[in-house]
């Protein structure tokens, strides 16, 4: 039973650490394979990317545990849900937005976690979240983590054509499918297109298709993040 | 078998998964839980902090193996101890202090680890501690590993109040635990408090009470560190 | 069965996890283990001196993937090969140069691994060389994977003494082994020599020979890399 973590906490974070030490206790079988710990700080839209880029492919069976959580301490619910046979867990703030819209099915099952007597206000991750993917990978009823959710879960905060997440050579990952013609990015138009990098002319910003089916935007030898002044939550607009 | 790693290596470096091809000969067993390997590089006080908050949860059985070592090559000990039912193994240059301190008891056993023949002099933490920490995980008798230690473990390189760590957003964990009114850090008399970020107001630098239970010291929508010119080891005075 | 990944992708990319969920898909049983994700973009040098330095102690059985490719989406063969009783799949494009130059063997078997149909241009990390290492980990027969190889693999792009890698310190790993008396370095001779850090004097160029057997270049208390404006290919001279 394969665990994923995706998180805003650093890379060598030792809450990490901490979540992973509940997850082997709840559920010692458990493979855990991180996902990102890179997530940008508190940056929800960044982790709906980066939850859903790295665990589309894990296919039935597995538990994926999400926490970007601007809102720790406040009202946001703490949520699991079943999708596509894989259970998603953690808070109800948008971060599974992408996850959400990108399947073709509705949710099988969805309940709100309760919280544990003496959890930390502050570190819902190890005391809330990792106990309640360590008992879905182990097998245990999901009815035993709290009851049925009311009404849908967050959707992404994001409305429109829209930069979703910036990778690590500044290249725009957008919302938008195939095909686009031109972009419009803060001012600038991108209309050069290219299939591969090495067909790109260097410092144009240029349109193309990434490996995960949606239309980027990048500067050959350049960060396209920089150039056009873009980062995730950014509005585009195609033409 | 759980066998954790801590080290100030860096996150990607090859000299871990070195280690790691180590660990996996000697106990193949072994799940390995990556704690860190972005402690600032020979920072004893800061690896101290991430070794103890990244390991508390393990319960027992598990094996930590710990290398933040700027003595490397020098004449501090190699150890291996056993502490509530865990082993820890490492250098014995104050890098288990915290861990040592906020423990109830003492600990159990304390070996001497024999460096084998050929270790190379720059590189201990491949040729002498993780074959130990294999060893151990792998349930060979730890007296094999070398023989009793002489006196106490090194402590932590701390007197008196201190931040223990800066973590990835600048904020400083201390070593006092609440209640505390107010703290000078660096000249700088810090009075706010709240209990989440969400209450704090921007651009103060404020207390507050972390998930591990020790008092911390944040600026909101800014680094503390940086702030405040304060870093692990900066003394702090509680008033 | 150890599978170990080595990129230029980045701590934290959702992309690494994608190659893990066809790992995991094709290997359940398979222990992953990262060697790096931190090889600078598209350094095929760094990432030669990284794979072999990460993956020479996991000894025979392992399958080592390295995914650091310039070139995806062009002509280079995709490949698989066994050494030393381990096997290596990834592009040929010399990334794999420095394990075959420090092998005391030729490489026994070596296929030209097919491109599945549908397989992405941009990501066959994902769709290309996780699958044919998930079949070798898994113990398929390597011919499911490709007819033979053709001609002689990709050697590394360096001629003569030259810079490797550049470690997190900023010290210069040379593939120069000792004795070598003195250094130039992009115009600085190099003529100190030290065992270990604590006897070198701070300011001052010094060689030493490194944990894994080559010459390197480090100045204590600064980067090495600034200080001679050297990095990975940079050429060096013996004197």
């Amino acid at each position: 039973m394969v665990v994923t973590l995706t998180t805003d906490f650093g890379e060598g974070s030792p809450y990490v650490a901490a979540m992973k030490a509940r997850l082997l206790l709840g559920c010692p079988a458990a493979v855990l394979v991180d996902v990102s710990h890179s997530v940008p700080a508190f940056d929800v839209i960044s982790g709906a990317f980066v939850l859903w880029a790295g665990t589309r492919e894990f296919g039935a069976g597995a538990v994926h545990l999400a926490v970007v959580d601007p809102g720790v301490g406040g009202s946001r619910r703490a949520v699991a849900f079943q999708l596509d046979d894989a259970w998603y867990v953690g808070p109800d703030n948008g971060l599974f937005g992408l996850v959400l819209a990108r399947s073709a099915v509705a949710p099988a099952r969805a309940i709100e976690v309760r919280r544990p007597a003496g959890a930390s206000p502050t570190f819902e991750g190890r005391d809330v979240f990792a106990p309640a993917a360590a008992a879905l990978a182990a097998g245990r009823a999901p009815e035993s983590l709290g009851g049925p959710l009311a009404g849908p879960l967050a959707a992404l905060p994001v409305s429109g054509p829209a930069v979703l997440w910036v990778d690590r050579f500044g290249n725009l990952v957008t919302n938008l499918e195939p095909p686009v013609s031109g972009l419009r990015v803060n001012g600038h138009e991108v209309t050069a297109a290219a299939r591969t990098f090495s067909e790109a002319p260097p410092g144009v910003p240029f349109l193309y298709v990434g490996s995960m089916g949606y239309v980027e935007v990048a500067v050959r030898e350049s960060r396209a993040d920089d150039l056009l002044g873009a980062r995730a939550g950014s509005p585009v607009d195609p033409f």
